[in-house]
């Protein structure tokens, strides 16, 4: 056997069964060895930012982390802004970068580039593999790095490392440490803090403490202290509806985040970094709480946030009972009709939401209202783009499904950022995923205009319109989507896109519908 | 003024008037100030690789630099890969990245990375903005690394750069160093060595001396004294046809190039690096020249390549009159006729191909005949994918047609490699450019298929299939052209090829045809 082999061992022995690959020249001895096991499952991208995007999304919904196959430096280079979101929903990943030849590099032949300058602002762990026989070891440690705590780790796999032989060996399960234990002591100061703060103080959630079980307690101390609930505004995972504990999310812009957070005295962090602004703007603070306010990590990305959370319950002396839960109201789902707006396709999909359904939202301007709507839809997982570096929804939407072959993937995708890595949707018709893509075709770069306003420039120019809209020609996402194998078709009225909506729900497979708003 | 009419003012006093964009939030103010600047011509693409390689194709046809606009780190990231070309193709580019201000990057707010470490491996020069007065200063520092020499320069901006008040100044125009003078110790060693090897000496040239100037040169010098010619295996430029000299090409294969150089023992070096192997391969060498072969440069890109072949031609005594051409044969033009082969194409395109055209290949295993017929065809010139990074194609062609709206543009587009990047149509659309794409649509990535075969694997199972062949779905690219705007027909056979090809000709505005092969 070969490194290659080495490699493919290593991972299968530790349950990673999933390759989303877009390989190159060097890697042909890693497509040969991963042709050898057939308990790999190689789906390809047919652009790094789809293959990165759904390592991430399957990540998510699995908690385990999929191999990427990439091709040197310029594959990483296409990949990396899908795994800059990666890195920032802090799930695990493990990137095999095929490389020359070790000895090959000296002679700088035309694809070689310097792959650790590329890879670490987007890892937050980079091993080189220096021989064959280093590969089983190399991928042992890419594999514990990706999970303690989660994160985004990329293995440098040279052509030579890969083709030579080593001796056939067992391949290692490895045990990635337990996460730290709570800390009692951060826990009893977190209690005095919200005792001695009635209605001043917040829980901010993110990571595993927005899952289902973490809000029951959270929501438990919330309702029975007087703590606020708040999640972070961007968010790689959250357990939503059919009655679900729902924080209060930091908002986006920056005006409504100081006033949400501008009587909280004490912040309890857990699983989330302080809330900061998205963006510097001129004037205004970078930090979101207000100066004096007290921020107390209760524990962080990789600890045992539900212990914490069960701890800090049990010294608040709070009984698991009575949450607070988000109620529906009639008005919520008033029928629309009628011309298509943003709000009508928010009320509309959140209403009609299949149970259990998984949720890619990246469509920032448009979907607000289906935000706050879905808080009282049936029960889902909600996902979210984490970095702000536009064009995860699809790829998202597609490894998610991926992870989770009996689940509806709605994927609520802006037009600007789907065209990112429209690509994603022929992947989602080859492996015949049950994603359904719903595009806002407002046909500009609608955040920026809003950026326009926000830094002062309300009547814009040529060349400004020219950068923020995107009609002149407008997408016709139905053809496109088509022209990759994703059946489509597009919605002008509330009463088609109901229609399209209801009919993408009882098929399986893609499908894609345009809402032209 | 601001910091950003700072930047867009000295771009402009330096015939700086292209900027290649795909902005984002912390870009506000420069593209507000970008919209007071109506000398700039802003061309907008959908994701940054379009917006890169744009840029790498302007500079190919003009010798000149245009700007990127590319937002943080994640937006340069998507446009490494075809910088990572530009640089290959040793052109100028000048990426603004804007970046959050300079005080907020404590915060680590999701869009924050390490700028520096992605630019890097892609760039010849990397300066970050310090202050709204250090704007000006840095931008003509950006614009003379871009040209001395040419190659790519990554100016950061920061938000607070760009927003901060400067004084009102007259922006400098800058005058890049001139190439540095001829060495004429190094032509007098060179023409020794030529000298003394008849018949086994050959000259490879790359960047300025594959223009036809250049070219004219080096084939007198060829004809006159028994020494071969050659030209890089990928070249950013070469000007072809219409009876030029025209350089044997350095075979891609290995085994071709090792033949081709085996029985050279002097190789002269004009603005090309030694060659060397594209990959590595187990038991075959790295360096393509013989053992013993001396290899002497007569000018690096950079330096005045015209006037080293010109001082070696006197000193070689070289009349300037008789270069060898290449001259067509009838049988290289027999009208193919039925089913559509990679060959058939080949031949109808170059027999076509109308005077003055830009050819832009990227189409690796589709076009190889097609090189070797167009040296005797009409006059072009020849772009190729110079990094081996894939998805150049498309950009390429736009920002050639942007540099030279006279001239048709003909895109010979492999499949595979023309997904990556597919949103550059889009673009061709919206600016109404002058470029016929032509997809050879194999539904493979051929390369790699010959590849696994060199490494020795000829039976494939499913896994390799599955990441190597684009079927199931295949793509409809026609509709998928539709759908950006792009019109768009599809042929099957010889004679549909021919009418469509010779339509696409006669109308101005971009046409894409897919050569079902």
């Amino acid at each position: 056997m070969n490194g290659a082999d080495s490699l493919c061992d290593t991972l299968l022995a530790n349950d990673v069964r999933v390759c989303f690959a877009n390989p190159g020249t060097s890697e042909m001895h890693f497509v040969a060895a991963l042709d050898r096991k057939s308990d790999m499952r190689c789906i390809l991208g047919l652009s790094e930012g789809v293959v990165t995007g759904a390592a991430d999304g399957y990540a998510r919904m699995t908690d385990r982390p999929a191999a990427t196959l990439l091709h040197t430096g310029p594959g990483l280079a296409n990949g990396l802004a899908n795994l800059h979101n990666a890195r920032r929903a802090r799930v695990p990943v493990i990137n095999i970068v095929g490389d020359h030849a070790s000895y090959h590099l000296a002679l700088d032949a035309p694809l070689t580039s310097d792959i650790e300058s590329l890879a670490a602002p987007m890892s937050n762990w980079v091993r080189r593999i220096s021989s064959p026989e280093d590969v089983a070891d190399a991928t042992e440690a890419a594999f514990r790095a990706s999970l303690s705590p989660p994160g985004v780790a990329t293995l440098i796999l040279p052509a030579d490392a890969a083709w030579g032989e080593v001796a056939s060996a067992q391949p290692l399960k490895v045990s990635p440490p337990a996460p730290l234990a709570v800390n009692m002591d951060t826990v009893r100061e977190v209690a005095n803090a919200i005792r001695n703060t009635p209605g001043e103080a917040a829980i901010l959630v993110s990571g595993a403490a927005a899952r289902a079980d973490c809000l029951e307690i959270s929501g438990a101390i919330a309702a029975a202290k007087d703590v606020r609930l708040f999640s972070e505004v961007l968010l790689a995972r959250m357990e939503r509806g059919g009655g679900r504990v729902t924080p209060t999310r930091i908002p986006y812009p920056i005006d409504d985040a100081l006033q949400l957070l501008a009587d909280i005295d004490v912040l309890v962090l857990v699983g989330a970094p302080e809330p900061v602004a998205f963006f510097a703007y001129p004037g205004k603070p970078g930090r979101l709480v207000r100066n004096g306010c007290k921020v107390l990590t209760l524990a962080k990305h990789g600890e045992d946030l539900k212990g914490a959370l069960e701890a800090l319950r049990d010294e608040l002396g709070v009984k698991p009972s009575q949450p607070q839960r988000r109620t529906i109201t009639d008005s919520d789902y008033i029928v629309p009709f009628g011309h298509l707006t943003e709000d009508a396709v928010a009320v509309m999909v959140a209403e009609r939401l299949p149970d259990n359904a998984i949720v890619c939202e990246e469509a920032i301007t448009s979907a607000r209202r289906f935000f706050e709507l879905t808080a009282a839809a049936a029960p889902h997982d909600y996902l979210m783009n984490t970095g702000g570096s536009i064009g995860c929804g699809i790829p998202l939407a597609t490894g998610a499904a991926i992870a989770c072959p009996d689940r509806k993937v709605i994927n609520l995708q802006a037009d600007g950022s789907g065209m990112y890595t429209v690509q994603g949707l022929w992947t989602q018709a080859r492996e015949n995923l049950d994603v359904v893509t719903i595009i806002f075709a407002n046909r500009a770069y609608a955040v920026l205009h809003a950026e326009m306003r926000n830094v002062g420039v309300n009547g814009i120019g040529e060349n400004a319109r020219r950068m923020m809209d995107l009609d002149h020609p407008a997408w016709d996402w139905v053809s496109v989507a088509k022209g990759m194998g994703v059946d489509a078709a597009g919605a002008h009225s509330c009463e088609q896109f109901a229609d399209l909506f209801e009919s993408a729900l009882r098929r399986r497979g893609p499908f894609l519908i345009e809402a032209i708003i």
